[in-house]
Formats: structure tokens, C-alpha cells, sequence
């Protein structure tokens, strides 16, 4: 890894679609910037396919990114893959962010893009069996059941892309949710229905993975049924992957406020993407990009005036 | 043109990025929807060069606009070139969009996306000079004119912003004000004032833009002044391109008041783009972009609760 400074105008925690598209503002406006990224892409880059993203008719998650990472790094940005563990308030209005592995990084303002992660179960035995046949990410770890018999767990978007994917390499894919119809688009409720190799259980919950060394059923509460499964997709959704104190204010399911310039209630302080509460909360990469962009307007004429 | 239904479940009024992205998710949502515009691509597809888009390093405002267009169509869409010339909401709570040349349609709701269109100072060698040295966005252009001399006509905030960015990239920049004082947060008339690139030229206005294949050189109304420049920013303002009689609420500039979900205040009638107040106003391909996502996602639970 190239040496960094220790000081920036900005530094943008996060290296998914929030915090490339920032990074791109960031560059033309030209703010010196530093991105401290878990994962370059985010968890976008698990995606097996995106089809709404504007520009793309049909792209993986990985490869959307990686062009987005390539395009910011056309402008020399620093880039660190590490795990913030803290953001200090200096009495000089300048922040410390602290790292797990590459030590503290002074800047004057902080964009925080740090998304989401998937929601688990929450079973004893999903934790036993996490990589031994518990996943989270069909991209990452669908080959693994090549020819298998497999369930996803949950009923909407993600879940019945995961299916579909699921059955383009698995001998079945068994959707278990607990409620009684899909929800999502609809173009992907029509893959998951049509579909001959993929059958939905609904009323229907996991509560319990099954095996030894790794899973080879789960049991169901209903009618206590028990399925021959070599491998369970988890797709239930996401929740806030803020796992440090910012000291911002967040509303009551762990997300960040923000106002129209994505502007928490510390000043030098801006969060975008899906880990805030705006637009709608809809998360979608487009989506993400954009709050980036507003946010980087922000933060120049902020750095400008201070 | 194919013969286009009569009704729809949507119909969306605009063709640049906030409608194209909003069909987008619209056929993902499998909602039933014609979109009416008066130029493929909007005003988009005349940046000549635009690179803060997320997956393109370089691309025109036409190439990307199309590309855009291309990926809607995949999905079957019914587009139609006319202008929308009234919306009027029927007694069963349906909407009637009249157009110009092709008749009228009826819909059960509306996605305004017309955007804005830049004010100009109207001369003739201005239209000559368009995309060829004359711009009307410096974050979009900015970069092409890398150590040249360029002007920037206008005085309120947008005319200063400009110049302040420009005189990081550029050689020098001059702003041609047609009042004797600059106007807008004197933050930022002090950081023009102290910035030595930038030479401000009062009560003068450009009369007549100068080149052969692209702008040399502006002349002023002072003194007969010439000078020599690159390229010319106006930064006089954008208005509205809404101009049909729509009924919903507008603010003071004639710009369409939404709440988070892109909601007009009549039911039924939603908007997204550059001709919201939304997203902090920041006029972007990819901010108008994920205005539409954001504005299908509502109008498609909307569909299917009325």
C-alpha cells in the first residue's frame, strides 16, 4: 500500500456506490480526500445482477463497481482498505478518525457511506454453520452448490434474485417465507414463479439448521416439516453497518439523519448512501450515487466558508 | 410511429435522465406506462462531455442519454416526441395528459420529469457557439478549459461559485456582471475579491460572442471592449421547462414542491428531476436519475393500494 498523508480536506468512510460517486464529486471539485473502505464495492459488489442501473442493461454487481473504482482512481484519489473504529471531534473542529490496522487520520470534514449489512436469523445453529452452508451472498458463495439442493430464505427482491440465480447452478432452490405472496418487482416475482425448479414454501420460518460439519436440512415451523437442503441463502435484509460511535444523531432503527445537504447534526459531519434516512429510504445503488453527489456539493461550499 | 393505447397506468411526462431512470424501474415494477418528451435525452444530451456520471469516465450527454434510452426500450416501452400542453384530472380521480400533435391519453397517475432549461442571454452567435466554448455548467465542463482564459457572465452566487472553481483550473477568469456590485452570500464576493485569477468587469454585458470554429474571444457593451477568452460560462440561471398549467403546488421560482416519496400535493401526480425541489436542488444526471427510482418505488405502492 502506497504511504498516506496524515491530514485531508475530507475523508469518506465507506467504498461502496455513496462513497465512489462522492469520491468523483469530491475529485472534480477538487477536494483532497482519502476513502477508508472494509470492501472496495461494497456490498453492491454481491450483487449477481443489476438491470436498473441507468447506462447498463445488464451488469453484475462487481463489475458496476469495479468501474466505478476504476473511474475514481483515474483521479490518483487514496484509497485504504481498513476498518474505521473511531471519529474524535478535535476542540479544533478537525476530526480524528481512528483505523483498526493503519492508525489515525486527521481531516476537516467527514462523509460517512458505510451502507448496510444482511440481517441473519439470529439462530444458535446459523452460527455454527455460517460458511459450512449458511450464506449471505448467492454471488459469493452459488458455486459452491453446484448441483445441490438449496433454500433462500426471505420473499423479496433479493431473495427471489437469489433463487433465480440459485437455479441456474442448483438441482432446486426452495424460497422459505414467512409471509403468504412475494413482494418486489414483479419481473422477479414472474422469474421465481415460472420457474420449474424453484418451489416457495410460505408461512413458513427456518428454526433450525440441521447436520453435522455442515448443513444438510432445516427444520420449519410449520407442520414441523424438515427439508433436505446442502446450503441456505439467508436474504432477509439489512440493517445499519455503523458499528463505531460517530456521535450523530440516528433515527430509532440505527440510521442516520440527515437534512436536504445530507448534513448530520454535527457540523463538518455528512453521511449518504443507505445508511441515512434519505430519499425515501429506497436502496438502490442510483440511489446511493446520488445522495454521494448532493453531499459532496455540501461539503465544498462548507470547506470553502469554514 | 407504432400506434400508441389510449390509457395507461403511468404516464410520464419528460425524456431526460429522471424519466428515463424512472421507466426503468417502472418496467422492472412491470407498471404499464408511455412516457412523452420533447427531445430524447432531455437537456442532458447536450453536455458535451460528461464525466461525474458513476460507470463512465467520459462520455457526451448524447451518448450516455441514449444509452439510457436504448435500455428502456428493451423492456418495450411506448415512447412518444410531442409536448404535453395540459394534465386534467378526470371526476373518477383518472388524469387526461393533452399533447400537441398526437391527442390525448388518460392515466391513472403522473410522473413529471421535465426538467430546466438554462437561461440564456439570447444572441445570436451564442446558439453558434454552443458546446463549442460556450457552457452553462461548470461542473460539467470546467475541466475542458485547463489553463485557458475563460469568462463567466452573470454576479448572484451561481456567476461567483463558477469563478471560483473555474480559477483552480483555469489560467484566469473574468466575470462580466452587467450591475456595479456583485451579489449573493459575501463569503463568496470576498473569495472572488482576494482571488487574484479572477478580474471582475462591471456593468458590462456580452453582445457578441467572437471565433471561427469555437469561441475566442466575447466583446462587451464597455467601451467596445474584446476579450480573449477560451471559453464562456453563463451563469445568469435556469428556469422551469414546466410550461403547461398542471395544478399542483409549486415554490416561488415555479419549481414542483414533493415530499421524500416525490409526491405532488395532488394525488396521484408525482415529479422528479431538476424541476423539483428535492435532493437539495443539485442539478445531476444521477441526482435526476435516482429522483425517478425513488418516485416509481411510491407510485407503484400507490397503484396498487388506490
Amino acid at each position: 500500500m502506497a504511504e498516506k498523508k496524515s491530514k485531508y480536506d475530507l475523508i469518506i468512510i465507506g467504498a461502496g456506490p455513496a462513497a465512489y460517486c462522492a469520491s468523483l464529486y469530491a475529485s472534480r471539485y477538487k477536494i483532497d480526500h482519502l476513502i477508508i473502505g472494509a470492501m472496495p464495492g461494497g456490498t453492491a459488489s454481491s450483487a449477481h445482477r443489476i438491470c436498473n442501473f441507468p447506462g447498463f442493461k445488464k451488469i453484475t454487481g462487481l463489475e458496476l463497481m469495479m468501474k466505478m473504482r476504476e473511474q475514481v482512481m483515474e483521479y490518483g484519489v487514496d484509497e485504504m482498505m481498513d476498518k474505521v473504529v473511531g471519529v474524535v471531534k478535535n476542540n479544533d473542529g478537525s476530526f480524528l478518525i481512528q483505523t483498526q490496522s493503519n492508525g489515525s487520520f486527521s481531516c476537516k470534514s467527514v462523509l460517512v457511506a458505510v451502507g448496510t449489512e444482511r440481517m441473519e436469523l439470529d439462530l444458535p445453529s446459523e452460527k455454527k454453520f455460517k460458511g459450512k452452508g449458511v450464506s449471505y451472498c448467492t454471488t459469493c458463495d452459488g458455486m459452491f452448490y453446484k448441483d445441490k439442493i438449496v433454500a433462500v430464505v426471505g420473499g423479496s427482491n433479493a431473495a427471489n434474485m437469489a433463487a433465480v440465480y440459485l437455479a441456474d447452478i442448483c438441482e432446486k432452490v426452495y424460497i422459505i417465507y414467512r409471509r403468504d405472496k412475494l413482494r418486489g418487482e414483479e419481473l422477479w416475482i414472474d422469474e421465481v414463479m415460472k420457474n420449474q425448479k424453484i418451489e416457495v414454501i410460505f408461512n413458513a420460518n427456518v428454526v433450525e439448521f440441521l447436520g453435522d460439519e455442515s448443513v444438510t436440512g432445516v427444520r420449519l415451523d410449520k407442520d414441523n416439516m424438515v427439508l433436505d437442503v446442502g446450503g441456505v441463502f439467508i436474504q432477509i435484509g439489512s440493517r445499519p453497518a455503523l458499528d463505531f460511535d460517530l456521535g450523530v444523531e440516528l433515527n430509532e432503527h440505527g440510521y442516520i439523519l440527515v437534512d436536504k445537504e445530507q448534513k448530520t447534526n454535527v457540523e463538518g459531519i455528512y453521511a449518504a448512501g443507505d445508511i441515512t434516512t434519505n430519499s425515501n429510504h429506497f436502496e438502490q445503488v442510483v440511489v446511493a450515487c446520488a445522495e454521494g453527489a448532493v453531499a459532496i456539493n455540501s461539503i465544498y461550499y462548507w470547506l470553502k466558508k469554514s
